[in-house]
């Protein structure tokens, strides 16, 4: 079934405790895409600048992604980020954010990918979300990303738009700050209220939780000592996981249950390289179901 | 097989959002007690003082303890704790602690229990874990746990102490300062060196990590709305895994992740209420798989 992802694509330069990536592909909709394309084949939608390297554009196309919806703004540059971890590694500290193109105007929609089913959201202004979602032909399933700034400063705006998704996935710190509720099942449950069927809180090294109405799922991250580089977890998390569901084409408890396990392991591989390092290794869903069978064993109970 | 648990008596007051429980029942061998006995019988160790309430001493008896080895030592007041919990209750602050007769010569084990084959060390100084281990006739399985104190403090006896136990288990934040090792897996490998055959890393609300030399566990806390308070949610966890290992009697790579599912159900009793009220809705072995039965399906993917 058809994906669509709208989001950024970047250029980031990060540091961590395994070295200095400097000038690489970053951006969410690019790490989303990275996995999904394992399980389904991908529509990217997104604006650079005229600096964003021929090298990386081959990258996306060798990758095999739709880029019919991929701007190359005249006169713009590209989005960039710093960021460095240190220690568990858990948070970045983000040193600078050029936003430059991503303060402009937001992409537009390909005709031809209006007939998108399956439509991911990566975060961005609530209200751009919205109008991204105006430009499709009602698709099946639409899930949405944020973040605590649109928490802190577009609320309203940000409530439209759980009301017109199907999922969210969110990290555990937004989901306590956008429910005011400590504890992540109520914080869920309390998400659900204003209009989504599901939310995924993604909890890092610790794994992620998946509220569902009547039931939760909760499934710890694939232990590694690994850890090179956490950019782009979360996102790879999405994109495996959105990927997967819409190979299946349809969301079910069981479906979505299946699809945070694949989200589980795009997003161990992920975090074992620089950038778009560490998920390249992995070329198609054999090599997901490959770590899932290790994954299997790690979470095994008689 | 027979369980013998050294470790703290206490009197609590807890201050959680759920309420305020005042001069209630507690202790690390306590909370341990009342879930390893779900499995095997306890024998439970430790020193409380003349101000002991009866009406706690009962509490024991029902439950079924072995109290020959608690010692009521004459001039003395049992250990005393206060402390509070916020927002997402994953850490206390302690507003009080009066060792008291903690602070005094530890307990001894009596000469019916020297014959004990699986045996618990809860956190006291790691000079005392041993003096007590020398008291047993060559026990099966000894599991310790310890604290950031001794770490930081009484490091070369903790060494000591490591190299002389089957197994540890310890929370994330005295796993990471005691290897110098931020990524979990990595700790635990380093910790393994030093002579245990097991690690556990108790996450709190994330779980728990279980560490062999060949193989890792991983399992999420049991996903509740109803976290009430959170004290003695480690001691009751390893009271869980300690007791079904005893009951197993067996120390293999199977039973440890069996016991460790095991655990895990039992701090998510005694989390949904004050002092001991949460895990005494627990009244056996069955109460204990019809909540594994529960986590099954949290855990569960295709």
């Amino acid at each position: 079934m058809s994906l669509l992802v709208t989001g950024s694509i970047g250029i980031d330069t990060v540091v961590s405790p395994f070295g200095r990536a400097e000038g690489v592909l970053g951006g969410s909709a690019v790490y989303f895409s990275y996995s999904a394309s394992l399980f389904t084949p991908v529509r990217l939608v997104g604006v650079v600048g005229e600096d964003f390297p021929q090298a990386f554009r081959d990258k996306l196309i060798d990758r095999g992604f739709d880029l019919t919806g991929l701007e190359t703004r005249a006169g713009s540059k590209t989005f960039r980020w710093q960021g460095s971890y240190e220690g568990a590694m858990n948070e970045a500290t983000t040193l600078q954010t050029d936003l430059n193109v991503l303060g402009e105007a937001g992409p537009k929609i390909p005709t031809e990918f209006r007939d998108s089913r399956f439509v991911f959201l990566a975060n961005t202004h609530p209200t751009l979300q919205r109008d991204l979602l105006g430009q499709l032909n009602g698709p099946e399933v639409v899930v949405c990303d944020t973040m605590n700034l649109w928490i802190d400063t577009e609320r309203d705006s940000l409530m439209k738009t759980l009301s017109v998704v199907d999922g969210v996935v969110i990290n555990d710190a937004e989901a306590r700050s956008l429910s005011g509720q400590s504890n992540l099942v109520l914080a869920g449950r309390t998400i659900l209220e204003w209009g989504p069927k599901f939310l995924v809180i993604k909890k890092g090294e610790h794994g992620s939780m998946l509220i569902m109405p009547d039931a939760v799922a909760v499934l710890p991250a694939f232990p590694t000592a690994e850890v090179c580089d956490p950019t782009g977890a979360g996102d790879s998390f999405a994109g495996g996981m959105m990927g997967y569901l819409a190979s299946c084409g349809t969301l079910t408890a069981a479906t979505l249950r299946s699809a945070l396990a694949r989200g589980t392991a795009c997003a161990s591989f992920a975090i074992e390289g620089f950038s778009l390092d560490g998920i390249s290794r992995c070329q198609d869903g054999a090599d997901v179901e490959a770590r899932l069978a290790d994954y299997r064993k790690v979470v095994q109970f008689d």
